[in-house]
């Protein structure tokens, strides 16, 4: 155990850290009751979807399906973990010690577009070994979908121009890390956090604080901001971003291009009305020659004022705050429900109608533009429903198989990429920031019950 | 490097995750150019504050400072990592391989409450060993106080009445743990989560999923509620808690009274209006003699819906997302500030008079009967302010000197305590849920400048 209490376990060959407590405690005793009444190793499937989507947006973004299949792999217990189940039976904890998944998980690929009672995330195999996947599943995706569901809209509200993730510490630590690669995912250029570019090869980036040119006070104890722009384009060469506003931008600006020069690489500005401001400084910038000098704004952007700057002279957007906590969304709603036991489809009372149990799948008609028309959701071993003149894509994709990760999934990048071809594929009225109903509509075909 | 991408280190006999990567890039650009420009070693203070609570709640709740300490006593760099930062010269990696944190750390008690520009910690040292730890301390302390502040005005609204912290998967999968951690800090009495239970001791609990009663289909696939409770008795006893609410609860009620007697230990709605339910739901129970039988609710409950319920006959209270993602404020707003170099106040202008320089501490006066009267701020090597006929308490205590951490801080069950009885020392609007006024105010004391 190291000393954040996580359990090393060997796997496979692999030295990983155990994702076996990142359960909920009734998933085990419900384990127990199943063991012990025979009904454990009944076949079942479990389903994750949504009811709705958060904030009466448009569409979702599935993000995080790679995360889930590594953390299914390394959900064993170490003897340590099984220690701390004395609330379970030695024939539990046999069954936990010995435990590896060992079923099938199909779903949609990580990036693409979900809309309410799109099966996500399809698992196959026993109870015993289904039901105790279910918290960290969750989690992940809907951490990492919330992230990307929120990227996605700013990356359309910033409308081409590239967007900086500085997020980092405004979340938990961690959650920072998976929160960069969701917004890399959903087409953010480059991250703050070097942990996230290390693990997952996203693109670092930055600027400097403020707290960069407050350093720098002469022997009165008076700021020198010239000094620290100095010190900065000497550490960091003319192409680097200075902070400007730091007291007066204008007379920011003015230092900096003494200092740089008109080759200045860029300008950051972190306060007050970023439309009137950015006008002013390209302005300042323009006129002393500086027209490649690019202005980077900040300052609790989300896609709203994104999209409000949309006719400013803003080069580089960083988003903090809003993307790592979903702009207003920090969680997808997404369940994870018990759909089909040993053929028989099941289904929680409820008084929407739409639920259907049963293992389904799910596909996308297309307009020969390419143009998203609804999504069909139907039972998984059905025909293909029939599409009339139009054409579709299968949504739902093998992803693990006896328990191992299927060969030849999307890096990230193609994931990214994939991404953005789905968002162009929306109807028009998907990519409105504004309340209203889903883009695409699902309808369920095929199911009797 | 493990299967996470974590580099792991080995540091005071420990074999620890390293945090040295939970940085943002130009944390490490600003200390090359420190490096560079000779301002490296410039005596340095940083202070976290917040400039508001957010949503504007009446008070914020201080937690993760013990994770930050360990944070920083684990900010070591492997070589792994070294080697991913390519961006750096020689003299900067060198800088960063030998890299220990030494300086010493002043700040608020976890649990203390806190309110605008209230000095939540100071930290102490180089430029260089001060301005990289930036991140890491805010993703914590922005996280934990998120959840913890509005986790304990769940408690207040719940009145007395147990609260279970299930949020674990509506969260990034550690998030999630240490979510529960800051939970039971805010006196939630257990939590649904085994990792947070393992790691920090926090009681685990939890009753059962409706895929356990959808589990037990009959031959024809026909739902058997009764078998499904059944089973659930005869692994975890009379005591167990039943989810009453899959198909019908009046019916599920009829059926686990059939079932297990009036001994049974609880019931649990997860749906519906929990007013209506729950009253009609105690009559059944009362009527069969189950005069001790428990009503658990759950069902996307928040601190607004929780004291809705202050009326009805709810024994324990499950609460999930909201807790999680702080209620509406996913992240507390602390940032970490450069106030003073070389004994010299520094601050960025502002237009926002409030904000001082220096360095700071802070002491909260209480009338006789313990009530809170205002929070004053006054330069950390300034004598006392006077307080006239008011008692107070002193709020900043040294964390870590020399970079080590301090002996004899509190307990995550003695931090508990500690926030009660801050909550108890609250004006009596300082418990309200509505929005207005921090219930204490901050006044700064003994600045010139």
């Amino acid at each position: 155990m190291n000393a954040y209490g996580e359990d090393m376990v060997e796997h496979e060959n692999l030295k990983s850290v155990s994702s076996a407590l990142l359960t909920d405690m009734y998933e085990l005793t419900m384990l127990e009751a199943a063991i012990k009444d025979g009904s454990v190793d009944r076949q079942c499937t479990f389903e994750v979807f949504s009811r709705r989507l958060p904030s009466e947006r448009r569409y979702g973004v599935v993000a995080g399906t790679a995360r889930v299949l590594d953390a299914v792999t390394s959900f064993v217990f170490s003897e340590a973990q099984l220690s701390s189940l004395d609330f379970l039976s030695e024939e539990t904890l046999d069954y936990l010690r010995n435990y590896r998944f060992s079923g099938d998980i199909d779903g949609y690929l990580e990036g693409s577009l979900y809309f309410p009672y799109s099966p996500v995330l399809t698992v196959r195999g026993t109870f015993g070994e289904c039901v105790i996947l279910e918290t960290v599943i969750l989690s992940i995706l809907n951490a990492d979908s919330a992230v990307a569901s929120a990227a996605a809209r700013m990356v359309t509200a910033a409308d081409g121009r590239p967007i900086l993730e500085m997020g980092s510490r405004r979340t938990h630590e961690y959650a920072a890390v998976t929160a960069t690669r969701a917004a890399y995912l959903a087409g953010f250029y480059a991250t703050s956090n070097l942990e996230a570019s290390h693990r997952y090869g996203v693109p670092a980036s930055g600027t400097a604080a403020h707290a960069w040119t407050l350093l720098h006070v002469d022997d009165n104890g008076q700021p020198d901001e010239e000094r620290a722009f100095r010190s900065q384009i000497a550490a960091q060469g003319v192409g680097t971003t200075l902070l400007v506003d730091t007291f007066d931008i204008t007379k920011g600006v003015e230092t900096a291009l003494a200092v740089a020069g008109n080759q200045l690489g860029g300008v950051r500005i972190d306060s007050g009305d970023l439309g009137v401001l950015t006008r002013r400084v390209r302005d300042q910038l323009d006129a002393a020659g500086a027209t490649d000098t690019k202005i980077v704004v900040s300052s609790d952007l989300d896609e709203f004022a994104i999209a409000g700057l949309r006719g400013d002279p803003v080069d580089v957007f960083g988003v903090g705050t809003s993307v790592v906590t979903g702009s207003g969304a920090p969680t997808a709603g997404l369940v994870y429900k018990l759909v089909e036991v040993d053929g028989h489809p099941v289904s929680k009372r409820s008084s929407n109608k739409r639920s259907h149990g049963g293992t389904k799948r799910a596909l996308r008609t297309l307009r020969p533009t390419g143009t998203a028309v609804e999504e069909i959701v139907y039972p998984f071993d059905h025909d293909t429903p029939p599409t009339g003149r139009l054409g579709f894509v299968e949504l739902t994709q093998p992803l693990m198989r006896g328990g191992a990760i299927v060969d030849g999934l999307p890096t990230l990048k193609q994931s990214r990429d994939y991404l953005a071809r789905e968002i162009e594929s929306l109807p028009w009225e998907g990519l409105a920031l504004s309340r209203g109903e889903p883009a695409v509509n699902t309808r369920f075909y095929g199911f009797d019950h």
